[in-house]
Order: C-alpha cells, then structure tokens, then sequence
C-alpha cells in the first residue's frame, strides 16, 4: 500500500486533495434536507454528512458548512425550528445532486430542479414527495465547530415516513428494498447490497450472522 | 407510506426502536478507530458515526457514546492524541463487528478477535494490517454533546495508507475497488455498486454524469 502523508496531500491541487478526503473516509448517507423560511418559501440542499447521534431520544446531526458556502438551510432551520431528511433514490439521483448548486435565495431549488415539496400531517417543513424513506427532525442546539467554521447541527426525530414492506421483524429497516443510497466523495451514488447482520456482540464468544 | 408518529416511536421496545432509529438515517460509513493507551496496550472498536467536517484542513469526526458505555477509545485519544481510523472489508467484517464487545480494559480486541496491529512510518497508534483503507488522526477537538452526554471527537488526517490502483485522475478513490463496506442500522453491512458520478453543479443547467 502506497503511504500518503499531510506533506504530500497539502501540496496537491484543491479539487484533487478534496476528492481523496472526501472519499479517504468511506462510504456517507447522503439525504436532501427541505426546509422553508419564515415566509414560507422552499429550500432542498444535497448533504452527505449525517450522523446517527443517538436512539432515545432519537438525535441526528449533519454538519453545515460555513455560512457564506451554505447560508440557507441553516438559516430557515434557525428561524422556524423543523426540517425534514429525505433519502435518494436512483429515480431522482441526478436533480437531487442538482441542488447543491448555488441557486439565489429567491429561488426553491424543489422548482428549479424539478422536485415535489410535500406537507403531511402538519408538520411545519415541507418532505420530499419522491422520497420512499424520510423524516422530520426538531431542532435541538446548533454547535459551531471553530476549527474550520462549519456547525453540527442536531435534531431531535418527531415523525417518519417508509413503506412498512421494508421494516424487519426486529424493527431494522432494509433500506435497498427501498433504494436508498448511499455516497461517496463530492459526487459519487451507490447502491448497496446487503453481505451480513451479526448478533449482538459479547465478549464470551465471536459474534454469528443473523 | 406508512406514518409513523414520535408519540408511536416512544412506546417501542428498545431494541426494536433502536434498530428503526439507527437505520431511518441511511447508510453510513463504518471503520474500525484503533487506538493504545499510555502504556502501549492497543484498543479497537467499530464506529459507524464518522462523519466529514472538512477538506482543508483535513477534518474528521466521529460520536463517542457516553463515556459509561463506550470509555477506552476516547481515553486513549486523549491520553495520546494519535488515533487511525481503519476501513473494514468482508474478509474481516464478522471479527470487526466482534470488537462492539463490551470486554475488560485489560482485554486488546485486536488479541480477542484476532486483527494485527501494525505501525507504520513512526505514526503512534497501530494501524488494522488487514484493512485495504486507512489513515491516521491527530486529536483536535472534544465537544461535548450535553443532549444524550455523547462526544463528537474531532480528528485531522495526519497520513493515509491504500493501494494506488483505486485512485482516480481527479483524485477520487474508488472505495468499492477496495471491497471497503458501509453499514445501516446497529449491525448490518453492505457491499456498494457505482451508480454514477455528477458534474459541479451550476444554476445555469442540470448537471450531468461524468
């Protein structure tokens, strides 16, 4: 295996050296977040860097850029407190990556990429109605990260949406029944295929396929 | 779609919404953090909440379970401030999950489930010899997540370890080249499938596959 050392990496050319970080730490969810201002006007991102931060309560970051990158989702989060996470699927891929360019804040990216904000059961942010898994979060504290101005932010799950034909007995959720993907990088989408679920690990003996 | 409601969600099994909660966010990417202690004993866990900050610095973080749960792997990143973060393959992904064990702090995972610990280039944490994938971090930042008392560990990538071929011309890795896994839920992991790759998104039109 080739040795890379931050020397090395800090010499190469921005966009090269942000495609192998990127990349360098593995496979990412990567959802839509919808949210809409205090006038009511959409807002649809891509992000990649979601993270699971707790069961009970159900707690769930994702980190925002720094703030003249990436002003507007964490602007209407900020102002109206709800938002909804919506998984990708292979039919809408591509206008879902769309999102993340940098469309002026009077525009929805859901018009101009072509996707569907949705309003069900009464919960403040719009879903993504081509969405086959998704949620709506709360939010909890907004925490900057002064190391490179970026904030995790995190939200507490108040509802979801799935078909139930993807829910295991356990309650696990077989989401390539539902075609969710993953990531990879700034712009690679994967499918997955399911390898193994092992039991739940104890020390006495070396854990088995479920 | 079915709904389901927090007030639903709260009346769960704890297993079950444990297992609804963890695989309602989407795939994630999961590593094995390898770290030693003062006295040189090595430690090793698996993580599925590391998430990327940023690209310059090279920025890294992952949650840390409240400290009663989960206390080795941060005492040791605080104690010497190195730790590598190592991708998991399916030759070794049964013995990876092993290492969630709750075992004694006198107890190496790498002896218990049977990985080598490898030093490589005068970096201070060993790295997991059978991982095709890896890098190493030098602690930056411990933020406290007074919500659930859980830890987001925030780490800059130091060096990098993997094979030349998965690299491509614009500096993206090819993960799925490595057989490098993602997981979903407590204890699921998955092999990946290329879908595709997009252009830098523009306002002026829809982005295109590269």
């Amino acid at each position: 295996m080739k040795h890379f050392s931050l020397a090395e990496i800090q010499t190469w050319e921005r966009f090269y050296r942000a495609n192998f970080i990127n990349s360098l730490t593995g496979f990412k969810s990567v959802s839509l977040i919808s949210t809409k201002n205090a006038n009511g006007q959409t807002n649809l991102g891509v992000f990649s860097s979601i993270v699971h931060i707790g069961s009970n309560p159900a707690l769930v970051g994702y980190i925002n850029r720094p703030l003249e990158a990436a002003p507007h989702t964490l602007a209407n989060i900020e102002a109206t407190k709800f938002y909804t996470i919506n998984h990708i699927q292979p039919s809408f891929v591509g206008i879902a990556h769309q999102t993340s360019a940098k469309y002026d804040a009077a525009i929805s990216e859901f018009d101009a990429v072509g996707l569907t904000p949705e309003y069900l059961h009464n919960f403040e942010a719009p879903f993504v109605q081509e969405s086959q898994v998704k949620y709506g979060l709360e939010l909890q504290e907004i925490m900057p990260i002064k190391l490179n101005n970026t904030f995790l932010v995190i939200g507490k799950i108040i509802c979801a949406y799935l078909n139930e034909n993807i829910i295991q007995a356990d309650g696990f959720l077989q989401l390539e029944k539902a075609n969710s993907m993953a990531s990879n990088g700034i712009d690679a989408y994967y499918e997955t295929n399911l390898h193994s679920r092992y039991e739940y690990a104890k020390p006495e003996k070396i854990s088995q396929k479920i």
